[in-house]
């Protein structure tokens, strides 16, 4: 669970929930519960119901405001109450220290497999800014349910619309809830879901062990495994976080250290990192290519609501699944939909020299 | 028709929206589907499943987003649905211009009969300040609907929940819902809704007109039939209305003509009147009793979307429900409530020498 914990959070880009908190929620109900197959989706019948289960909201509140673990399955149990019709299978929403493990703690309660899949490869801000977008699988269906004991049921007329009310009933939960959503066949799990996740995740936290236990920064390591990019090196030396409208949005300025003494990077975020800027103002890395923040000494990833002023940092790059690159993938998650004027260019392209 | 919609923005108490767009509304779906049946309570069934449905938000957007006129039928029909029960009547929550006559429409579309009732016996601006509430009966599940096809379903753990819920929803709606909630067995109905309301609506309508066609102003003869009370009269000098949080709020103050030359009042309103009081700052009227707005002219209510500086009107109070001067009355609707630091004071020990 640690990897999971550790690969989601690295993953999550800076999203996606605490780590810590992920982790002791699975361990707990596996705990309790015994543990969780992870299943490939090409296993499901083609007619079971497939439920994505995740926590929204602004990691930041996350934080404050623990979850008692019962929500997200009273979230998934009002929906299958809603459709009439029992789930065969969970799945992530996203990559994330807390949304990777929140559904295996989901299936482990609800006796339910695991698929190896997840809706993002990364983690984003928004619920529409998924795979299933994509290939036209509504988010409605949705069950939103919080810790108090309230629930409640969208069906809207787009996922775009999903996100929208979905927000501002989460700021009324408190800045956080647990949603159940995206319900589908296994056929359509087959066509949108992006594959190995789960195992990918897993991969990049043994990665960033195995590396802490050798005392090497694993850096060096997930560039090479991960075809990544190592962009910067510094001490942060300013935080601007304001928890709004439901997100943690905010920017983050580092002052270079070794190879970048002297240089400076900024990176600004909406519960996730989107942009990081060169002091020239020229993009080093942009939505949705993948910017991660690691710990400089132990490699431990860094989330958007953990950064503080002087944490000595790592600013480490990797491109995006192939269908973000894509016309509709930048429509949905590309750095004009997060109001940048600039047109999407590769990281790869981006850093052509490192 | 006129006359519901006139008498029941008189008892809107300056909210319940706006009686033009009302009439027009249930006019029309009359037109289409034929007259509506007005029951008495107590010709339900027991076991009869019973909703009331209205319009929620603030009265200023619902001018200017007009109701297509389906959309309560559409959140009648989801409750249905999630119910997995027909509605053998709807009725009204509130008094209002429109709130009094989107029933009546949706009834006529519904083939259902309208119950001789309603849950305020005025207007409030909060879905809590209902009979129901004060009966142990939940405002869950409820359904919100808007224009373009969006519904949502509420299950919140009290009825001021789902009022916050349903705010902010309604904010996200454009600032303005289509609403069905406090489904209610016959039973429950009996115990809970205020009796007779639609009868005094029709009644105040007719006396509005038949002295507006005698050329008299209808304040004397409503005060006689009513035991009403006029409070003031002058000329609208200075509103201060904003729409905020899903509530058109603001002050209006207006200068004393004729028996009130020289004199000021000052009227505070959450959607509806909530507290009218005098130069000197003590109050004439207050919440839960009714204070209404009348055209000193013709005798037309005037809601608090329609005031404008210079309007010469008489300001009108009339003692509300019993119900609403018991402890858990005034807990839900009482000057406290609103934040004003006043014990209620009955409108006629108030204005004792009128």
């Amino acid at each position: 669970m640690t990897n999971i914990a550790l690969g989601g959070a690295f993953l999550g880009t800076g999203g996606g929930g605490d780590p810590y908190i992920g982790r002791l929620m699975a361990e707990q109900a596996i705990a309790d519960n015994g543990p969780v197959e992870v299943i490939d989706v090409e296993d499901l019948d083609d007619d079971a119901l497939v439920v994505p289960v995740a926590m929204m909201g602004a990691p930041t509140v996350m934080l404050e405001k623990l979850p008692r673990g019962t929500e997200a399955n009273a979230a998934l149990e009002a929906l299958q109450a809603y459709l009439g019709k029992r789930a065969a299978a969970v799945f992530c929403i996203e990559a994330g220290g807390l949304n990777s493990t929140i559904p295996i703690a989901v299936a482990a309660a609800a006796g339910l497999p695991i698929i190896d899949g997840d809706g993002m490869g990364r983690a984003f801000p928004e619920l529409q800014m998924v795979s299933m977008t994509m290939h036209g699988i509504s988010a409605c269906p949705m069950v939103m349910a919080d810790e108090k004991g309230n629930s409640l049921v969208l069906n809207t007329v787009d996922n775009l619309s999903t996100e929208k009310f979905a927000r501002v009933i989460t700021v009324e939960m408190g800045g956080a809830g647990l949603i159940a959503l995206y319900p589908m066949t296994g056929a359509e799990a087959k066509k949108s879901v992006l594959r190995g996740s789960m195992s990918l995740i897993n991969s990049v936290g043994q990665i960033i062990r195995s590396e802490q236990a050798a005392n090497r920064n694993p850096a060096d390591m997930l560039a090479r495994d991960l075809n990544g990019v190592r962009l910067f090196e510094g001490r942060v030396v300013d935080v601007d976080r304001r928890t709004e409208g439901g997100f943690a949005r905010g920017t983050c300025k580092i002052e270079g250290l070794g190879p970048d003494q002297g240089d400076t990077i900024t990176l600004e975020f909406q519960n996730e990192f989107l942009l990081a800027r060169s002091a020239d103002g020229a993009p080093r890395a942009m939505t949705p290519d993948l910017i991660c923040l690691l710990d400089l000494e132990t490699g431990q990833p860094i989330t958007t609501e953990q950064i503080r002023y002087g944490f000595r940092v790592i600013v480490f790059g990797l491109p995006c699944d192939g269908q973000w690159r894509s016309v509709a993938g930048l429509d949905l998650v590309g750095p004009r939909y997060f109001g940048y004027a600039l047109d999407y260019q590769p990281i790869k392209s981006l850093n052509a020299t490192n």
